[in-house]
């Protein structure tokens, strides 16, 4: 391959351009959005108001932002064909697999290219009701919609159960949907910048984005951490337990990440919603599990620099939330959307085709086929 | 940033990684699949022996692959989701938002990671038997199961028009298919392998890609290389209708390609196979709109290295089959599937999370929200 090309199979080293939305400092453990602070905006912010500065690159000019609030409210009757799809599901499907096609079924024909900040807005609006309105279906409920009168958080937990939510719990999820709002350039918000940079629509990217979300490796583990502090139970069996599946060399979820060589800020900012939210006895056990589970992988790499990543105590938070864990990702989604709609307006502002070389290494040219060709 | 980074807006200098698949040689004008030179199978190679070949590494041991086509029909039998939401669709979608959404209603959670060879020849069968079902669907007409008797090409226009297909159609079709089978890393591929690389199921990836693909930068522009067509009408009409285009700085479809910088292989052979098919007086319409464009392009540009692409005569080569142009694209990802399998396959056989870094350029940190947070 000619010395001008640059070889990186992971793109760690590759810089894709330059982002106003989000600064994660890998190495100062810090996530600002449009600089500020995401974990103090975690501290009271309302969601309508992060994606207001997200989508608007200011805040509003008031708590809930006035703007965002007006507009996830006039987003709240479903467009007919992700209506008829989300009746048509058979019930009990991953609510991550129902919810992908939905995305992609709000996706008819009326959204072209360039994506527009309406369009963005209409998707963090119709994500929650989609996914709430599937599940209880999927439980024999009728779907409950949305209240004007309530906030995004508040109404996705009242879409879900039908009851009013605790004011405690609407608190800690609208502190998880600020701090999950976005982080940069990951994986599904650089294959969501793909698809818009080839003039795809933003629901096309978006149902994109949610499928590489998905995968354990970005946001689809969560679920495995509520898994793992079940299987361990209680906080003197963590040490032997976590011993065991890493001498079977298989994987704890919720440590390590790509970028964060120290404390992720958002799993320490969950960590403090937990404490003022979750059951003590749960809290308890993931503080041993997560005190174990970090002596024994650092004792198994000494000098790696491995911490807890933001999915550890986002399963403790959603779980004391009220969520199951089939919805913790789903969750991250709803919270997401507000970025992802971030990065296709920027991405379209300013774009590139995104389409890297690969070194081919398969067999030589010139192979013949073994049987004549008709045509030949 | 680091002196370490490499910046690289679209990635056009950056190898991604390695790959058996495809050789695309944009100087020399190349396509290869395996070590096997495309055009070269384009001329009689059944797509079930291309598949073979993309999937298994080798060609198969009789013409059409005996192992592919027993794959493809053992799928001929929708799974339950997928079923009731191709049913579900509301008639009049762009088919391909509607295909978007049918792969997504594939993954029903029976997907996971990694992908295997028998979902990818699943994904491969019943792309099409979708698309054609809800394509009827909207016309009003009951559905055309899979006549296990007829090749994959065969089928699919059988599965569309619920006749037998002229051969002379099913041959060019096949050529077609053949062609657009793969192209290394392109843009939707490289969208799936992100998705893959989070360890997401071949499905989430798959509708992704398809999502990338739709764009008119991608695979979204050979119907308005119809369009053009019919709106210019008559050859003595090309030169005026271009030099107005151009005046209007409006893009022309159909020419110009990311990595190509002499003739496309691919649009060299359907030429060929338009030759052979396409009503004369529309070759002839066709030809001269070619000429007239890269003399107009070349003359605006001097210097640049402009050719005819691949979607020019695709578009003339699939009307000629008989599809309509809102098929064109669709057609498109039928045939690309397989190297979306292949491609999905590769990745996990040698996976890295595929992340990029990107610069913040947003304000600098340190803002302060402008009113009280209640938990401050």
């Amino acid at each position: 391959m000619p010395d001008a090309l640059h070889l990186s199979k992971g793109l760690d080293d590759v810089v894709i351009g330059r982002s106003s939305i989000a600064f994660v400092g890998g190495e100062t453990g810090e996530l600002v959005y449009r600089g500020f602070d995401a974990p103090t905006l975690a501290r009271g912010v309302p969601y309508e108001s992060v994606v207001h500065l997200l989508l608007f690159g200011d805040p509003p000019s008031a708590d809930p932002s006035p703007e965002v609030t007006a507009a996830l409210r006039s987003s709240a009757d479903l467009p007919p064909t992700a209506a008829r799809v989300v009746d048509a599901l058979p019930p009990g499907l991953p609510p991550l697999d129902a919810l992908r096609t939905l995305l992609s079924a709000l996706g008819d024909g009326s959204h072209g290219y360039p994506p527009t900040r309406e369009e963005g807005l209409a998707l963090v609006a119709r994500t929650p009701i989609l996914l709430a309105r599937y599940v209880r279906r999927s439980q024999g409920l009728a779907p409950v919609a949305p209240d004007a009168s309530l906030g995004h958080a508040a109404n996705y937990l009242r879409m879900l159960r039908g009851a009013a939510p605790e004011p405690a719990r609407v608190a800690a999820l609208e502190g998880y949907l600020d701090l999950l709002a976005d982080h940069g350039m990951n994986a599904s918000t650089f294959n969501l910048r793909i698809a818009i940079s080839t003039h795809s629509d933003l629901m096309s990217a978006a149902t994109g984005a949610l499928g590489t979300l998905k995968g354990p490796l970005h946001g689809g583990a969560p679920s495995r951490v509520a898994e793992m502090l079940d299987a361990i139970g209680t906080p003197e069996r963590a040490e032997p337990w976590i011993a065991d599946r890493l001498a079977r060399k298989e994987v704890l979820y919720g440590f390590g990440h790509r970028v964060y060589k120290t404390d992720d800020p958002r799993g320490l900012a969950l960590h403090a919603i937990a404490r003022s939210i979750a059951d003590p006895e749960r809290l308890a056990l993931a503080e041993t599990v997560e005190r174990a589970a970090l002596a024994a992988l650092r004792a198994a790499k000494p000098g790696a620099r491995l911490f807890t990543n933001v999915e550890f105590y986002s399963a403790v938070v959603l779980e004391a939330v009220g969520l199951p864990p089939e919805l913790f990702t789903p969750t991250f989604v709803v919270a997401r959307t507000a970025g992802w709609a971030a990065h296709a307006l920027e991405q379209a502002g300013d774009n590139r085709l995104i389409r890297p070389e690969v070194e081919y290494v398969g067999p030589a040219r010139g192979r013949t086929w073994p049987r004549a060709l008709p045509g030949a």
